[in-house]
């Protein structure tokens, strides 16, 4: 006699289910069940029938279930400034529109609901998790916790004031708070984000190496992003930033360098000696010509790489299948070869490197059973995704973010059939255009 | 009394008209007046309520009305094998994959079928125009004259056999017959499309030239797409290719040169001067690791660019939004300027510059009166392309292409509401799906 089936929360069935690890990098005409948020089991459909039995089931008959995707590095809230100014040489772009538009316009309020305008574009296009380093933690995070995505923020850190800090012994304590604040929230992290070598001095860095080992918390920065921030530090200083980092023990696991478009094949080695995650943001690297990163020579370095779209002023986009696709592109453009950085080794940028980044590959990034259900499904059964020799392949070279139909993080389905579950898609869009209105009225004025 | 309003097929009334030539980049709230498959009018909606009239008015109220993206290189029917083969260095792609597919598959009823399945793609993503370069071009025109798309086809021509053709007579015949076919239908245009340097020699080259003059047709070649071809030239003959396509008398306006990733200073002032098109395929460059087009510097020499996908096997994709957002970040990082190619640039490249290549536009890559209504509207109300600060950054940097709503060519809706009218949508994307089950069957068995 047959053992009676277990009880599951869900059960999807999919034509497609790309595990990110194991055995095979397709599974065909796969479950996965879901239970407590987790992931109990993955196994042919039919044997999945007979095994378990749940009364919400999905049949994604045209569909890639796949882990969601993890953007390693944004800045949510600027997607209110999405296209304000766009096309100008970077100091042009910084002093002459968004430092004055941040420094009119930044407020809790700005943040937490251009972060929440943010989660509803990430959640659409497929992203679980995002690691965010923007002004007031605190409303990204309750941003982030009424998505109910999985988040973790960089609070800021900078020599000078802001609307947010006075200076430095401000930012810390504010991060620190915020951390403590968030502890409990299983899906909110808070990590420190000094902003760049250039705008963070040695004495708060190396209060920010005591304090992420103290509470275990990840650490995001701006690093090598361009030739004149390494070229002016070599000027000033004799010692180029990667160089200062490593003396002041910022490199380790716990640091995620973002951008690095700018190193030796030295660098590269201390990058991995250290276990330090690069963070790969092509598009915007390529939208402000800030140079080119060698993700290919990274790999095989043995650097972990993660995936990021950058804020949507500099991109100007939340869409991590984008970012894949240029990433994929500009990998083989700069390596000058073809097979430098296949479909696969994307996909797993995209979702368990940026997890390993965010000390969060336990829990999520691909699809295994005991990890958290952060999952998407991807139809691509649309025309412009079709014939599929390589489900990978359309992935990453074909498909669009609108082909995800459905969102799940931690089992709690966020988005079904295209419709947002936890936010009002109406309303967010409502705020975005209304804040639009009043920053571009404003401009206008002067 | 004022006077009673003149009669149109049509009057679209939209947020904004993006017209690519004339006094503004933008016009808002105005409407474009159609009839007889020709743009009438162009003023302020309001005006147009008083002065117009027609039974078929449109209210575009969160859209720009844009002229049809033209994609100035792809080997449509290569649709159907999209993602067959990927990730692969270029030789072992073509020699282990493509050729032998098409080798195997390619006749008729496959160029037919797969170019069709790409006009549908092409018609749902905002191309009104297509250049087509693929064997045998009788099916091409057929398949394009069934979706109502404006094409120009580049029969093929090389030294050696195909399953289209015994060699260079046998080509420049089928060219020529296809030519007499077509030419009185007003939207398809055959040319000639000597394939490369290295596969054409010179005496049908030199054939080419008298032909195409007395014909008045254009010619479409791959030129300096990576650097080896241009190294295995120079050692073979001591010439560049350009400098050998000089000589035989290939360069005027009448030539789109295809990738130019290899040229120095003299090669583009060359160019400039015999009015040659670049026609640039950045996704296909990065992806096949061929090199960089300087296109800032083309540019800047005054080189008419075009942009085109390249076919879907080395994309994937026959998205010209994508290859526009591409091909402007991509500028950028080459040129080592944040300003280089901005999204106005970009848009008339995607239009204008490609009907300048094809010697079409006195007709159509523009909105104005007398010119082909040949136009597509998109959906900028999506919450991934709010706030609007300005509609041209959103068209290049953050819009995708299913926010096309409407396609038009010479007044012919193709799409309305992102439904196909000419072609049946479910039909083609079966055939695909069939094609591809049979194609991929097939491999398995070997």
């Amino acid at each position: 006699m047959a053992p009676s089936p277990a009880q599951a929360d869900s059960i999807l069935h999919a034509r497609w289910v790309i595990p990110v690890e194991g055995p095979a990098d397709v599974l065909h005409h796969h479950a996965v069940v879901i239970r407590d948020g987790a992931i109990a089991d993955i196994l042919p459909s039919e044997q999945a029938r007979q095994r378990w039995h749940s009364d919400d089931t999905l049949e994604l008959g045209h569909h890639a279930l796949m882990p969601g995707l993890v953007n390693a590095h944004t800045h949510a809230a600027m997607s209110l400034f999405r296209g304000l100014a766009d096309d100008l040489p970077l100091m042009t772009w910084l002093e002459e529109h968004i430092w004055p538009a941040e420094g009119r316009w930044i407020s809790e309020q700005f943040v937490h609901e251009g972060t929440r305008f943010a989660c509803a574009e990430m959640i659409r296009g497929g992203t679980t998790c995002f690691a965010d380093m923007y002004f007031f933690p605190e409303a990204i995070a309750r941003a982030a916790h009424e998505a109910g995505l999985r988040a973790t923020i960089f609070s800021p850190l900078l020599d000078f004031p802001t609307p947010m800090a006075q200076g430095p012994d401000d930012y810390l304590r504010l991060a620190i708070a915020a951390h403590d604040n968030w502890r409990h929230e299983a899906l909110i992290q808070v990590g420190f984000g000094p902003h760049a070598p250039y705008t963070v001095s040695d004495e708060p860095l190396a209060r920010v190496v005591t304090y992420a080992e103290e509470l275990d918390a990840p650490v995001m920065m701006h690093i090598h992003e361009t030739a004149f921030e390494v070229s002016s530090a070599e000027q000033a200083s004799g010692e180029r930033p990667l160089a200062r980092l490593a003396r002041l023990g910022l490199l380790s696991p716990r640091l995620l360098a973002v951008h690095a478009t700018q190193l030796t094949d030295a660098e590269i080695a201390l990058l991995a000696d250290h276990g330090v995650t690069v963070v790969h943001c092509p598009e915007s690297n390529l939208k402000l010509a800030s140079g080119f990163c060698r993700t290919a020579d990274l790999q095989a370095g043995k650097v972990n790489l993660a995936l990021g779209t950058d804020g949507a002023a500099s991109n100007n986009d939340l869409d991590m299948f984008g970012e894949m696709r240029t990433a994929a592109l500009l990998a083989k453009g700069v390596a000058g070869r073809a097979d430098a950085l296949p479909a696969a080794d994307i996909i797993e940028m995209a979702t368990l490197g940026g997890a390993r980044a965010l000390g969060l590959d336990q829990q999520v990034g691909s699809l295994a059973p005991g990890k958290q259900a952060d999952m998407i499904a991807v139809d691509l059964g649309e025309l412009e995704t079709q014939p599929v020799y390589n489900p990978l392949a359309q992935l990453v070279y074909a498909c669009a973010r609108h082909q995800v139909s459905h969102t799940w993080v931690a089992g709690q389905c966020l988005m079904a059939n295209r419709r947002l579950t936890t936010l009002n898609e109406e309303r967010v869009r409502r705020d975005a255009r209304a804040w639009g209105e009043k920053i571009a009225g404003a401009s206008d004025d002067t």
